[in-house]
């Protein structure tokens, strides 16, 4: 008998008939023989809404009772849950962050987890029954207030469920068939990856699939849980994220994936004096706003200025945050100017085979270029390659790659609706 | 310095609107000096949407489950009435009825409360913050699981608060001005109370009155705290509802009000063999239905027959439960039918000054004979004359008696939409 975590997020669980439909998945599971344990988010855009609403009432909500209204959303979605399984015969009990052990620091919004001592959740299995955990929250033991995760804060919940209750395996469910070579919604010729390590994961996830959150991945990476990305609406396998197991072939494939990311913006410090700091100065003050900075480019100086140049990439989001926090430094560090361009493309390879093969950026360039797409910034890891194109061309550029790279399947691949969480 | 409990219902707190002008209410009461607690209910009808939902997803809900859901709709108002007061400068904090220290047994829906420790709250107040309560709900110790308290619930938990922290008074907030002495939409010349003894309440909130929960006046007057039903929507005094003070008339109203009530219907057992222990059958088996049985009137029985006919009052809602119980119990006590009528009204007169006073019966019975309206059966109380008319003469019946008693004022009163809660 096998424990097994299963994550359905806001479109599953929409309305009562989801809710119902969500309930016989589960009881399918218990029925064939596993224990379950189920990690739910909010009800469709509930938690949307529920911002919404605060924001009418003033404009700067307290973070702490942000949280307690936010965690209404996963309270209501598990306990119509619960109700749905019982009203199967089957005995099901739900419980909040709290009553889970889902321990956190005080973060209010971004809470991060610091424990998982699931004792409730674990005699509910023992009593036979399923057990229902409200994602996206926890609780801090020293305020002994309410807190709530923050983004992929459902799936980082099922994840640490799965670790602390040495789970076999920590089910997502989506609308999709699973990870795919890339978003077949711009290429569809995408295939569905069977297997996929967490390293390449984390890099895919990180360079803009959206199909499972980075943090959750990376959770499971260091807890060893093997995940299972799948779809809702079939039995079918999806894609499972983890190290290859007793019989598997042992290469990996050269390029797992091909990743576009349309969510950030570039910043282009101007004039930077030449001299020794002025590069850490301008990225402390950066730090110091919270932004996360991704690609950073700097130029070789012009002898006859003495100045250079300084790009990063960052989220759109944190784009005026950080301009203004530069601008009020202009004197300080003596740059000339500010450019700013959200126009942007990051076009990503990802393939754990990358490091045993060379090469794979030359055929990556040389793609690009017989494609006439112009390359404006590089970043490379041990398993990704990223390169900074035009905002209006990176879908094209993606399918390009996506062939290049051999990766295209036979058939389009069958495409859902909707975005998953 | 004092304390004020002050509890805000579902109208109060509808939208964000009435959010942002309750906390404007409730920052002008500590701007003035006192530590203010506030118990608020669910916005609107948050309450019965949850639980038409839950009737979508199964027809049978989880009553645990049901408690997990219905305990949201409070949660959400009180953060967004906190957040409300802090944008407006004042610290203010919210706390679940669990994190409030209110304890129950473990009747999901319609827990008795069974302690209250609110140490938080009391931290709360003693750092100058303003401490916002969900009404309706609390915590079972033994189970660890959230509980709620049934019907006025809300009033319960702002006066269980305020009996816990030794208030001076616990402000119930309502859309009328307070409590008349008749239902101001069936006796347009009805009057404000200012001042009615808590027994007083209890037997008007018992035949009809819906301003309060009789819960909530039973537990007042037990723990002697001071209630003030006001308006939400004026700083004028409302209905006082305590013990007269220092300097107040000691000397009570004959008939302090006149209340109708139309929600009972009335159960007959014909033919009752007349021997000893036949009531006690009746009754033991109505009363395992869990129905509440208000007046019961017992005929002599006929000489000729040996068969007597009892007949009781009871809430319709309990009627078809009670029929049944009843039916299947008709061979072992013999009667020989039953009748059933839900077109019954009960109009009540209550005062503390008829202890002292003869002949209140006699002038509410001629009262009626002179305007035509036939009694059909009559109970009373030391302070409660009750009688059952047939229901679509009973408003009628109500200002007839209320004019009869001098209780008409000069002018009519201005009567709010809305019913309160």
């Amino acid at each position: 008998m096998s424990l097994i975590v299963q994550k359905f997020g806001g479109s599953s669980v929409a309305d009562a008939e989801s809710i119902k439909r969500v309930a016989k998945r589960i009881v399918a599971t218990r029925t064939a023989g596993h224990e379950v344990v189920v990690a739910v988010s909010a009800m469709g855009d509930t938690t949307d809404e529920l911002i919404d609403l605060a924001h009418e009432v003033t404009p700067i909500p307290d973070a702490r009772e942000m949280d307690m209204l936010l965690t209404t959303g996963e309270r209501i979605s598990m306990a119509l849950l619960a109700m749905a399984i019982k009203s199967l015969g089957h005995e099901a009990r739900s419980y909040t962050g709290s009553q889970a052990g889902m321990i956190t620091d005080a973060q209010h919004g971004s809470a991060r987890i610091v424990d998982v001592t699931p004792t409730r959740v674990r005699e509910a299995l023992d009593d036979g029954a399923i057990a229902i955990v409200a994602g996206f929250q926890g609780f801090n033991r020293d305020s002994r207030d309410i807190t709530t995760l923050g983004r992929g804060g459902s799936d980082t919940t099922a994840v640490a469920l799965a670790a602390a209750l040495n789970a076999d395996v920590c089910e997502i469910y989506t609308d999709v068939d699973g990870v795919f070579t890339a978003d077949p919604r711009v290429v569809p010729l995408a295939r569905k990856i069977d297997r996929v390590s967490a390293e390449e994961m984390l890099e895919l996830a990180a360079s803009g699939a959206k199909v499972l959150h980075i943090r959750a991945v990376e959770f499971a990476r260091r807890h060893g849980v093997a995940l299972h990305v799948r779809s809702s609406f079939t039995p079918a396998e999806g894609t499972w994220v983890r190290n290859p197991i007793e019989g598997e072939t042992m290469e990996e494939p050269i390029i797992t994936g091909v990743a576009g990311d349309l969510s950030e913006a570039k910043i282009t410090v101007v004039g930077v004096p030449d001299t020794p700091g002025k590069a850490a100065d301008i990225f402390t003050m950066v730090a110091k706003t919270g932004a996360n900075i991704d690609m950073i480019v700097q130029n070789v100086s012009a002898a006859t200025t003495g100045r250079t140049d300084i790009s990063f990439t960052l989220p759109k989001s944190d784009g005026s945050t950080v301009l203004t926090a530069l601008r009020s430094e202009q004197e300080s560090v003596g740059f000339l100017s500010l450019q700013y361009d959200d126009q942007i493309g990051k076009l990503s390879v990802v393939g754990g085979g990358m490091r045993t093969n060379a090469g794979v950026s030359a055929q990556l360039f040389t793609a690009l270029k017989d494609a006439g797409i112009n390359i404006e910034m590089i970043s490379t890891s041990e398993i990704r390659i990223s390169v900074v194109t035009r905002a209006d061309i990176l879908n094209e550029a993606v399918r390009t790659v996506h062939a290049a790279f051999g990766l295209d399947g036979d058939t389009e691949a069958a495409v859902y609706a909707g975005t998953g969480r």
